[in-house]
């Protein structure tokens, strides 16, 4: 049976999903349906493509994922199909998958042209639905496009590394539930860049010297628990989709806060990672890479 | 296999959909279920009127849609199942029907008698789960209720009409997760007394003179796109529901802010629409009927 | 067909909700998968324990129930599963569980094992998802723990009662969507304790002497519908969860207000029931028990 997801702006409110969910299954009455997100930030690109990057591989290969963002068509805001990783996404031309696309290559990518005449204000439930109707039912790409070579790039999705490869300059792509705050900088690639050395991480007036793996590694819990104070306290990890990811142990925004808010950051905002030097050092005094220091927060 | 909808003022976070869901499971486990929305202000009849007008439609013929809003039993609030446009109703009789058969006239409309003595505060659970699993295995209305000749109206839900036809005074009935404002002025109800002429809607101090079909037709694509300035920009289209609405370009509350919150208007403000006399134009200067000017927004 | 449930605090934006049914749609691809809430606070306990409480008996035997709250495995917080009312529970060792264990012995409960060395930030998918797909597939609980004799306990989730039995001293342990002030005052704990006495609720400053089983049972119908004021007006109920719950008749926190906000409850909050001696009356002079006074609210 197949599986097709929705990734949208819709919010939570609307009839948009609702109707989309009937569409399909007027056309497909046996199709497994499941809500990604509803509530990506109106027409908020770098978000709707960080969640859909970060929810797609747990699906099985072959899953349709139906992105509604920013999808109305117009001569600069086409229509696409694209098959990558076995996996096929319906979307509007603009820059939601190129996050994705940097990563794996895409098998295949076709302009949507199978619109009417009349062109409505809800393509989602007028195109997308139809070209995912046809995937389902083990219709070919061709049928619904003509391949093109490429999709259209968005700027600055990607973190800057300068030229002797010292700093990372990456940027806040996204705040979660809990007010963490994710950047664009990938594990793979900030180790890639850091071959092994110590760093420093900035953001605002804050700076972070370890990366913890899970939260809950940032806690001593050789201490005991009434004289430990890790609550609200701040970190990095990289987190489930291996972002490099500002956070506060067990943050709320109600009670103890959260990153977002305690640091001040927000979408785009900032943060740099600085290399040290590996210096040569005495033998007997070396320094195990990701010691925490007195002043870490 | 039958399609159960569901459209309330549960909310996102109580356990009153799920513990919905599960109920429909434990009579019927082949059933789909579909969330239209739980986010209905609560006790809002307008907006649920709305939602699920917009939505049934979607659905394959058969489909079975639960309104849980505001529909705890009471004798001036009793429950009601309507079978219309071969879909099914089942709701309190408070007015949330009525913008739908203010359409389409109901084949058949039953008052529920199937209550226990003891009467709970969860009618949806306890009601509404047993009338919708009972159609859904192939049962008629006759079984579970009286049929009534007509459900109870709601006023103000007709927009308003001045006798020589020139204006109309309609109202605010809902505002999108964009916060686009959405009025009770529909498209065929506005062509029936537009009659081909002029127009000047009117919204608190903004006027607009042009209807688009899809919000993008607003925008000037000749115009290189870094000299274009239209994000945040109000217009007036026919929205997907087919209702007048008035919108902002991409509009974001956090950002370039939304039509709600430029034009401060909110759920029951007037939007008023003034038809122009048709005069008698010297022949080679006729103006098309929806030539933007100068002074539209 | 099994069916799993998920009770989280992901939120409605983040992947980490479409990615668990992601995976587990790629382990088990003919479950069925019911969203309870994504929306519990941050890492509240209380919450995530009233809303699985509610939800699950209205499921089918046999139904898995993920709870994905403050679920980071760590040395103080394990990973447990319990059977328990013929219901499967997946969570951490952290208190969720108890509220439900006070009420119904746990049938069995197990330690899990099953994780690999290295542990992610992300448990529900890891851990949880292998764990209820495993008893989907009809697997047992010892394959994927050792059995422990008890759950750990969190405080203050019973109500206080004193010695001579004249007051219970609760605590608002949930609002829900209508800003209705939820105690963990049960009716069958409430009725055990009044055994027919007369009785006074207060809660800041205000006090209530009688408990409705449904919302309108409040309102007086002998009285024409445009002379009553009931909108707004505070009462309190046993919910259709049989808690005691101090709620705003049609409440809606935009318009008249809801009980948490008129009253100024939050979480945790005190409220409290004195019971009134039985006195000798002379005959004929008998109050009955739940009679409205009038400086009832």
């Amino acid at each position: 049976m197949a599986i097709i997801t929705l990734t949208t702006d819709f919010g939570e409110k609307d009839y948009f999903a609702g109707a989309t969910k009937g569409a399909i299954y007027s056309e497909l009455p046996n199709v497994k349906i499941v809500d990604i997100s509803h509530s990506i930030s109106p027409f908020n690109i770098p978000e709707a493509s960080y969640i859909i990057q970060n929810a797609y591989p747990s699906f099985p290969k072959g899953t349709i994922h139906i992105i509604g963002v920013d999808s109305e068509i117009n001569p600069e805001n086409k229509h696409i199909a694209i098959k990558l990783d076995d996996h096929y996404f319906i979307c509007a031309n603009n820059g939601i998958m190129s996050m994705i696309c940097a990563e794996i290559a895409p098998e295949k990518i076709v302009e949507i042209n199978i619109h009417d005449k009349i062109q409505s204000s809800f393509p989602v439930l007028d195109v997308f639905v139809k070209v995912a109707c046809h995937i389902a039912r083990g219709g070919t790409l061709d049928v619904v496009g003509k391949t093109i070579p490429k999709i259209k790039p968005i700027k600055n999705i990607v973190p800057y590394v300068n030229d002797d490869k010292t700093q990372i300059i990456g940027s806040v792509v996204y705040i979660d539930n809990y007010g963490n705050v994710v950047t664009n900088i990938k594990r793979s690639f900030f180790e890639s860049i850091q071959k092994g050395r110590d760093f420093e991480i900035s953001a605002r007036n804050y700076t972070f010297k370890k990366i913890y793996n899970k939260y809950s590694d940032f806690v001593n819990f050789d201490i005991p628990e009434n004289q430990r104070n890790d609550e609200g306290r701040k970190l990095v990890v990289f987190n489930s989709g291996d972002f490099l990811e500002i956070a506060v142990y067990k943050s709320n925004s109600d009670t103890v806060g959260s990153a977002s808010t305690l640091l001040g950051l927000g979408l785009m905002d900032a943060v740099s990672v600085h290399f040290i030097p590996t210096q040569i050092i005495p033998k007997g005094m070396e320094i195990s890479q990701n010691v925490t220091k007195a002043n870490d927060f």
